[in-house]
């Protein structure tokens, strides 16, 4: 017999269930947290609950968000011409950090990739060219450098450029095979700058 | 300006106050609890309120338990002449895996150490002997190989050994450093075999 209790059991399956996260792990994290105060357990499970009924999706750029339209979509600071193309919110933090682009964002929430059945119409892209208007100036494709990253730049690109806009995509500062949300600060500051028309 | 939401950022804090999770791992964490559904994150935030409000000590063992006394302290099964005492309630579930030991358990929470100023007092010394009574027969000290645990285990021997009661210590088969809860199923299942009287 092995013995846990229930109560124990499950918060180690739910923390298994994270990437990253093995059993092991997953115990000694219940142990950490069972040696803590209530207060401290209510608060974390509150935070976990109020992470999905406060955060939603931007109307305009599809990042996660608390009020609609975001923050950075309603900033009277923002360069509203420049539409930064990007595949995941984190994302936009990756290069948020960088304090390089002051314009707007667009999340597409993932890539054209066939081997996974994911079309053009399974992204926001329908919504990317709704936004897109006369005081659009330049589009920026900011995706990952993979195989499919490239062939959503190039899609996006053929459909865009004749719209009579600019579109560039991040320099290839950014390593191969490396997520952007892992890049750090002064690689992706650098592709952004080095930024090349397509 | 660095643009997180409250929401998010919150949750990213706790996890990053687990230990071995830093604040990327906690941003992952947080942006994959984003993408599963409500029901998933409302059962993990339940999971957590439950953990701290259904599990205590054991009156007996002290180990973490939801009925008090525990599983283990309560079954017909378990022989009651033999006490094994660890450091750890993770201690516990460490032997239980292996099938090799059918006592009962006592966890002492913590090991002597005067750095830390821990002293006897602070350790559940005082309930340990108060368990100990004619049918015990054997105590067996299976503390952590380190410099602490090898202190509190000659102090409980000290005092436990002029009771009149056997006194063993698990086998050094648990190679010295190693936490007791990363010991192999094997190797933990040896040093119980190879337990040698002190």
């Amino acid at each position: 017999m092995i013995y846990t209790s229930e109560s124990i059991e499950k918060v180690v399956e739910y923390f298994s269930s994270l990437p990253s996260i093995g059993r092991k792990t997953a115990y000694r994290l219940t142990m950490f947290l069972l040696n803590q105060n209530s207060d401290f357990l209510d608060k974390f499970a509150q935070s976990l609950i109020d992470l999905k009924q406060k955060i939603k999706y931007c109307s305009q750029c599809f990042n996660f968000t608390e009020v609609d339209p975001c923050p950075i979509c309603n900033s009277d600071k923002r360069n509203k011409s420049i539409i930064c193309v990007v595949e995941e919110p984190s994302d936009v933090n990756a290069i948020e950090k960088t304090n390089e682009f002051k314009g707007l964002y667009h999340v597409l929430h993932g890539v054209i990739n066939p081997l996974e059945n994911i079309s053009p119409d399974d992204l926001k892209i329908k919504e990317l060219l709704h936004r897109i208007n006369d005081s659009t100036e330049e589009v920026i494709l900011a995706l990952n450098p993979s195989t499919e990253g490239e062939v959503t730049t190039q899609y996006l690109t053929k459909i865009i450029k004749p719209l009579g806009i600019k579109v560039t995509r991040i320099a290839r500062g950014v390593p191969m095979g490396l997520s952007l949300e892992f890049a750090d600060e002064a690689t992706l500051s650098r592709a952004i700058q080095g930024r090349v028309e397509v």
